[in-house]
């Protein structure tokens, strides 16, 4: 059936659920450079069509629950979740061109494994999900760390054809990025893993040993140590934006602490990187608006204080996905693409350099 | 007499001094992915023969002052420089295929362009640095910020073929990344900007407003607060340096603050970027030994506390540039190469992609 197949599937495995989409490449490409409208959020979205879900390119869009407790069930939801998109997109489950799959944890990338996902309950057994995936959907199966792949996704859902750095904030806190439209990965996979950086040497211990992380100080877990709810960090940060919403005093001074945190994580990605915007997402940022404006006002007044930081607008420079894009199955749905697309089975090779004439200048 | 030049000349123009160096291309690729030698440092060396240097690839260098006041005196030095080099290197000021310019200050690599150095006197009027030295060397000139050329020139001399972060701790303090063989520039030129981020908000006021930030915990400016010297903060860090080695109790411990500081910024740009090696570079660092001694030491120290650190080894991925060797002088010569090489009059373009599949995967 090889040549028949177009559409690309991408998933998100997440702690609790597990989001697919289909995408139909072509209308991806028509929409390139554009921003994508708002997605109306549902259990199961699409017939094949576009238009069922609003949104360019996306033709279905599913949402499952996650297995949690080990490899087996990982593997078991993950083709759960693979079919029940399918069915939705009007196709098989060997009906996809190439599948992607963006999962927390460590994630070795040629074996197509991930282990040690404290929120999936892996230890560092490697899970072969691309195996196991690729004998069911008989398709190229490609997986990379989910925060890289929600960075791809919100390039991709803003237009933005230049450098982008995707702020994670949910229970943990980690950045994507993507630059010179690369996903970033660095020497040893560790780009982007700014959570156990100190900014505060005087500030709480991390569960990491170090004190006054960018995790322990601006994470949904930090907002709950603030804003306690017994449903865990993500709904204590959702209580939280709606109170200080509501114009509580005590919830609109908690959550002007913790934008200025993340106004620390913004200024620390973009004085390093230097991407053209940082998007926020994640639980935590997708929990309400005013996480936005709490960073960019903790932003401009950062920038009150110095002509240093004026100059480079960063309150500006920061955006939140479209709202419901999900923009990690997005991005693991364009990462599939590029497998799907013609003699590009396996990712085209770099350009090979040498020491002496490569490292000369980029031209942006 | 175009084709006959195959020498290139790369300058690094300092707040005092200007280092020169003429490399052959072909013994630079010779000896790619190996590392240099130290070299002997001296006012003047070579005759044309890379022998005299004891280098591989260079066969040159000069030191000539540099004339700080105003573009005026800044062209003229420029200038005094590449004919001191041409006469060291055996040829004439117009016998070179390419010259590359690293400089201090806010540049303009379309226009060959530098302002805003305040090391060189420059305020916002634009210097035509490239224009003005492409009159007298009638070859191509680029010019680049200083920093990222010792990134490169730091890149080659450890025969460094992976990613690569340098450093720069001087008067200032600011980081120079070669990410995927190229240079970072960033979207508005600010990536490596990390001397104005904040690691410590009870800190000491910076000079940029804000309060801790790296320049004002890890410079040598920051370091002369703590060690003062009368003739400015590269002899403070020399003196402390100094006094360290010799066992000084109390230089021991401003060391050890200002190594734990360092330290920091070390890890901001592992976690960030994750280079493959972070060199520690300019005058603080080429003030003696003991300052990567100091860093190394603070690495081990915060592992030992953090499980998360210590699965990084930071303490093994921090180096030093050979010594004698002029880094960012051999990055402008390896930027000039690139202008020379047959078919590469302007920079390579990149290879241009759409939004959906560009961002994919990388392959390292």
């Amino acid at each position: 059936m090889g040549d028949a197949r177009t559409l690309v599937a991408g998933l998100d495995v997440g702690g609790t659920k597990t989001l697919a989409v289909a995408v139909d490449p072509a209308a991806l490409d028509a929409a390139a450079g554009t921003a994508w409208p708002e997605v109306p959020e549902g259990p199961e979205v699409g017939d094949g069509d576009a238009a069922a879900t609003g949104v360019p390119g996306i033709v279905a869009t599913v949402r499952r629950p996650t297995g949690v407790g080990g490899g087996e069930r990982l593997l078991a939801s993950t083709v759960d979740a693979l079919r029940a998109l399918a069915r939705a997109a009007g196709t098989t489950v060997d009906g996809f061109a190439a599948v992607g799959v963006g999962v927390p944890g460590l994630v070795d990338r040629t074996a197509g494994t991930v282990r040690h996902a404290v929120n999936l309950a892996l230890d560092d057994t490697p899970v072969p999900i691309a195996g196991h995936l690729h004998a069911v959907a008989r398709a190229p199966v490609v997986v990379d760390n989910d925060v890289n792949l929600a960075a791809v996704g919100a390039a991709v859902a803003l237009g933005c054809r230049g450098d982008l750095a995707y702020l994670s904030i949910g229970t943990g806190l980690a950045a994507g990025l993507v630059l010179d439209g690369r996903i970033r990965h660095g020497a040893h996979g560790a780009a982007g893993e700014i959570g156990h950086l100190p900014i505060d040497p005087h500030g709480p211990v991390c569960e990491c040993g170090q004190r006054g992380c960018l995790e322990a100080v601006a994470s949904g877990t930090a907002i709950a140590a603030r804003w306690p709810s017994d449903d865990g960090p993500l709904t204590a940060a959702s209580s939280l934006l709606a109170a200080a919403a509501a114009g509580d005093p005590d919830a609109l001074v908690v959550l002007a602490e913790v934008g200025g945190h993340l106004a620390g994580a913004v200024a620390l990605l973009a004085q390093t990187v230097d991407p053209a915007i940082v998007v926020l997402g994640g639980g935590v940022a997708e929990a309400g608006p005013s996480l936005l404006t709490a960073v960019r006002d903790a932003l401009r007044s950062r920038a009150a204080r110095s002509p240093v930081l004026a100059a480079i607008h960063l309150a500006d420079r920061v955006a939140l996905v479209p709202r419901g894009i999900p923009a990690g199955a997005v991005g693991a749905a364009v990462l599939a693409r590029r497998q799907a697309a013609p003699g590009a089975a396996s990712p085209a090779p770099e350009p090979q350099v040498t020491a002496s004439d490569a490292v000369a200048s980029d031209t942006s």
